[in-house]
């Protein structure tokens, strides 16, 4: 037989794009390798460029951004580089993207929407992207949006071991703030010891028509501290309300845990502000200094990544990480 | 300028699968025009063959199959199909799947699941359908799994005129099987002028760990008749200790209301035996005859497809039937 | 450069469909290596349900499917797992159907026919399929279907083996049932060492109009143990008459040997009443304890599976498996 | 409602490569229209440049070629024109291959072989071809390699009425020169009134091995005149052969009837000093003027091929000339 | 025949982005019809929402979006509103992007960079764009990057009829900022009847290593008005040098004229204090009143932009709009 | 687990169409491999037929053809071997095509012409290729027109090399016979240690409408030896009356270098009864025996080309070959 023979070695790359560079040094940190040196910068018009300082021929890369505003950027950027990894040779392009862009476009509200979270899954997809890897997403099915394979990570245990820790000698509930959010909620209360559940329930009096919602907590939150749980926040104005309907009902104190600080407009000032004694999130998207207050904590979500990204680079069999299943 | 210059028109064909001839019917009385002649039967080994009695030649095309079991026949036979009509020129091909198949298994629950509705609409896809047309998806996210137009009809309309016009007289409440499912029972609130809203609410006692759920329900239902709304009924378990914990609760009454109605295995017993004074169903699968009962009122959808078809035929503006705006 | 650097080892993992146990067991043995742990259940609207019991990271997959009737459900219980599979990041995916769904739908007999042979290959590649394996395909065209890699494998050499090993002492003639399929019985004569070949040729009296068919032999079989063979006996009507024709032109016998056992129907008894002395067939397809019957040899077809499975997994270039080169 | 609304017309263009500008010829003329003006010439280094000389903008346009040596010019030209009418706006684009090129690698006969004609296929289609029409085409098979509609002309009516009116006062037999092909015999035989069906069988005699084959007629043509019938000549050898084993046999004429006439090499001496006394063949392939001889008769496809057109632009129902139905 | 045959009429929808709402403004004039109505917002993180307040069922739509600062806004925002239509069920989809984004980055001048231009003509297929529409592309290449029709519009016949009218007097040159442009300048040679050509050269003392590059005007400009062609100005430095050498070189007075105004950091000021007398402009781009300025002359392209999509949509064949025919 | 886990190594093989052996021999010999024995030949109506010799399964796979006169049939065997590399388990396919076919049609010079390099572009891919690979590309974006990594090779350090060495004590300028591809001409001046730069400029005399283009020199070549550099000599008009013009202005002499030696029809004789006193090119392309002439230096491409091909199935990191950056 003809050709040349020669051993297989395979190689991980991880570049970033420039939305949060704090996590990428966390995460290469994590893995022990530094991130790939990429040269990015704006255009005078907007336009982006990007271009890798190093081979990625045959390379297994990690492509992670993180997805704050200006969030059609970052996509952008993200785009650019899977496109410039695919025409350089990579040999599989795994997308990180820890926040994913438009999730809550999962689906039409009405008609003549777009279903926007479906249309970033098909660009990914276009641009040369082989994998996804991202962490509570909003709705599970956004998974099945992208075609191929999806690493969907959780952050709980990272922010249950936290909870845990400092909150062992209270007496706890887990406060889901929808009732269309409870299942998360049972994964909490099964992590925190089994503690009891309760949600928050809008309630509209039918006695009264047109008069407001009101928040009114189902389950026994009395004299217990609160952990009040939800995927994101975002403007906190829900969560705030909820965690105030739960001191009204009782409750010995609130404790805010979410995956993604979204934190728009008003979102620092009314959490600073509220009864909530500590607000626990982790790093998936950057928090400026100005967005920094004395009750909130950041866990880093960069040790999760970086474990799944060996995982899915030596096929290792631990699904622990991944679909919920801990 | 060559070339030979002629009008255009435009003509719809309904054509179906085996599974349900009555609602085929149904559809074709109230689109005034008969079910497109189709020959199909099983080979010995159990492969199905199709064929069009007539040309569908640069016709708009529409495909009904009814997704009872065995499922997996239906889809196949639907499938043929549409492979049947890309293949014999129809200009566009729109699948009307009322139920949805496999729309339960519309994420990975665990790692190493398929995500069978996404795959379903992908064979729809590979088949040749250009659009799809479903009533109540499990999930709404399901229309972003297919690359194309979906429409999603809704039964609301058509049962809670029903239940408008035979519960008029009784104080009604609304409630959901399901805490996640609350949106739903929103909409019937609304569609039944405003009746107070409630749901079940699964518990573990916390203090004897293992013990089994009970169903709680939250929200006030004494005294009324209450309408328990879900999308399908399928084994009937849930629903039935649902209606249970309502009547325990003090209720004046049950009324079952399901779009799909699944009932597989045990569901006709535990209905016909249970605290319910009446299941209301739509046809959008078939029930056999040994599967009606004296509570059982099954009203029919096929005026809605018929109507939907004649939009989208027409290109109509109409979008009332469509996404839920009603 | 940045990056992590490891070897590279590759794996080979083997999971099966529900429909043949007993072929997965017997190739899992020749292969040394056992039958990956797999869950799968009907729902009960007859939904199926699949999950792998243990990781396929990177591994290349091999998924048997055995298509028996019900043929439809063991197609989507395929399909369904090759969805899996790529979902759960299985680096190439092989699938293996001894029995090729829909074979003798290979092309449009009229119009608005489908081409159900090449929708089947379509769904395959759209569930995530890589590449195909296939014993005796009923024409050879249907690789033609399949966008990708198609390893048509030969069960003729394990039927002569053992036609030569019993009938050494006969004088031998081949017949074909079918003056089409004349080509694989000038293959059996080569293997055969030389039998002179012979076929069964319908007539029509064309004196008679309207006259019904009648099989004639053309060749010399008076005196021979005459091996007829076919690529597959569904309902037996086909080959037990032209089992008749040779013995009629003064046959010594008559050995069918074919590499398919659909046994549809009226097969058994067909073939059980008949002047046939054996029947040989492999077992591509499972024949439960009722099809079961005196004259009838199954030949095991899982040692060239598992040979071939292995020439694929370690790019082996042993060609004589496939595509008929022995 | 915004927007602009006007009345649709449609209009078929029909264009032509250069490989046989006669048939375009005969085809506008049966249509009734002229072949739209093309500009089309070869570069110095046989680069071919094609452009359109007007408008096809939202035009169904038909691209007739003739695959006659050299067939890959040929193709390349034709594909050529699709991209151009892809991107000049045409609305639907049916390709024209009265002889589909490379229908005879329609299948690996050994490993390591392409399957051409699916390649063919691919390439029409990623031109951006969106239909098929052919003519008798190798195997049916064929038409399961694109993916889309193919009209599968047939010519045999054609042939069979110029056959009938010139033979009628003789005793006819129909014969087939291969085995493999009699399903195509049984047509002709159906067409003309019901002639008795022979075809040559190759044997080998197995009492003196490495024999060559002889060719021997299976069926009664004594004192017929016997029509050989066959899908194309390429270069005459084995139909000549089939004529004279036709002639030994006792018969009383052999007239050669076939669609495509390749006539390569030494066909038309074969033909010329052949027992056969007349060669009927279409022209789906241009023959220069030094290919005619005394015994050829050429039938033109042109209205067969004008007449499908016209069925295709205006949806027609008949589909008589189509899949064999006839 | 079965079915429902009715009159076929078509639609034209015209949408736009925000970006340009005059723009948007003045095509709908010239259209004679509205823009249709568009909800269209930012979400406090960024991400975009749009939905479109009428039905587009079955209409040819037209998206307008004109590609300035923030251009990945605008460009997200185009992709949302075409992934709407295409779920909307629009007939078929037209980008307008007069300015196409990413159109520098048009290949990989050094490796590992992405194509960009590329990537974006695959954002839009993938979207759902059928069609684009575009004006002086950088490169004509660009049209080989979309899989479709793409309708190249030049605005040299709106430039050059104002410069035309408004310099007839003149004794005119063109000159070309660069030599590479030079065929541009040719065309615009013609349209000002027959002007004598310049380009700009920059050259480098070969004798003196590593002096900077200087502009050299080749050809005769002496006396002359100055016709200073350029696709876009972007940051204005390019354009002003070559305009300052032309001067230098004894020429009259110069004019620049561009089709795109970036007009991106000190553009303005640039060409505010330059030695050219006028720049005449288009309004592709949007231009806030403070780019305004004296000596800026924006001619309008919608008329342009308005009579292409009417020939497009009536499927006209006056070509003389695109391609620079004219 | 359960599984069979081997080690992993990974095989280059290279292959070859029949258009240049000789290129096919030299690559193989810088290689240090056979070519893989291949069966190709042409059947009697112009179809060809590939076959490889040895098994290609898991491998990485070079397809080298050279696209001279017939290109179309070149062009179709490259693809028929893209195809049964694909079929025959390949794991990677890059093809290699030094001179890219159809690369002067690169965009619509006018409405209703093919984009015909975006065509074969998209032929390779279709076929099955995975990558390109390329030399000097008639435009870089020919890039942007492949779905993948193109590795996009310079012939001018192998021409600069041989330059330098012959003509180092000639003072030397570097001509470009275009302004268009002046850029080339700065790259060649930076490899010849900073030779000025001059380019011939195609004028019209505005005075005299309708007079001929005469050719101009820009810059100084006054008693130089001129390097007169293009990408391809097709008919060799062009550049010989370059020549004429570089001596007319006072040269010393003039050199043509070029890569691809089209040399079709008068391209020999022009060439070898000019001016010019040396004509360099590459074997890119055959040259037949009757195309050699005295001053005709041809530079051997093979050795650029095997080690590009070692780089890639090495994933070096060396990318000094690629994309110009030297």
């Amino acid at each position: 037989m003809t050709g040349i023979v020669t051993k297989n070695s395979k190689r991980m790359v991880f570049v970033s794009g420039r939305a949060h560079p704090e996590l990428a040094r966390q995460v290469s940190e994590s893995l022990g390798t530094d991130v790939a040196p990429t040269d990015a910068y704006d255009f005078a018009n907007g336009e982006i460029y990007v271009r890798f300082g190093e081979s990625v021929r045959g390379a297994d890369v990690f492509v992670l951004q993180s997805h704050t505003a200006p969030i059609n950027e970052w996509l952008m950027e993200q785009l650019l580089m899977i496109d410039a990894l695919k025409r350089a040779s990579a040999k599989r392009i795994t997308v990180i993207s820890p926040f994913f862009p438009y999730a809550r476009q999962d689906k039409k509200h009405r008609g003549r929407e777009p279903i926007s979270a479906r249309l970033v899954a098909d660009l990914y997809k276009t641009a040369g992207a082989d994998r996804l890897m991202s962490v509570d997403l909003h709705t599970s099915q956004i998974q099945g949006f992208f075609d191929g394979p999806v690493d969907h990570l959780m952050a709980l245990p990272i922010l249950a071991e936290y909870v845990n820790r400092k909150y062992r000698d209270n007496r706890l509930a887990v406060v889901s703030p929808d009732a269309g959010r409870i299942k998360v909620a049972e994964q909490w209360s099964a992590s925190l010891g089994g503690a009891p559940l309760a949600f928050i329930h809008k309630t509209r009096d039918i006695h009264q028509p047109n008069s407001t919602k009101a928040n009114r907590v189902v389950g026994d939150v009395e004299d217990r501290v609160c952990v009040l749980v939800d995927d994101m926040i975002d403007t906190g104005g829900t969560i705030v309300q909820a965690a105030n309907a739960i001191m009204e009902a009782g409750a010995a104190g609130v404790v805010i845990v979410s995956t993604h600080a979204v934190f728009s407009g008003p979102a620092v000032d009314r959490l600073k502000n509220s009864v909530v004694s500590e607000v626990i999130v982790t790093n998936t998207l950057p928090l400026s200094e100005d967005k920094h207050f004395d009750k909130l904590t950041v866990l880093s979500i960069a040790p999760l990544l970086a474990r799944a990204m060996r995982e899915v680079f030596e096929d290792g069999s631990v699904t622990s990480l991944f679909d919920g299943t801990f």
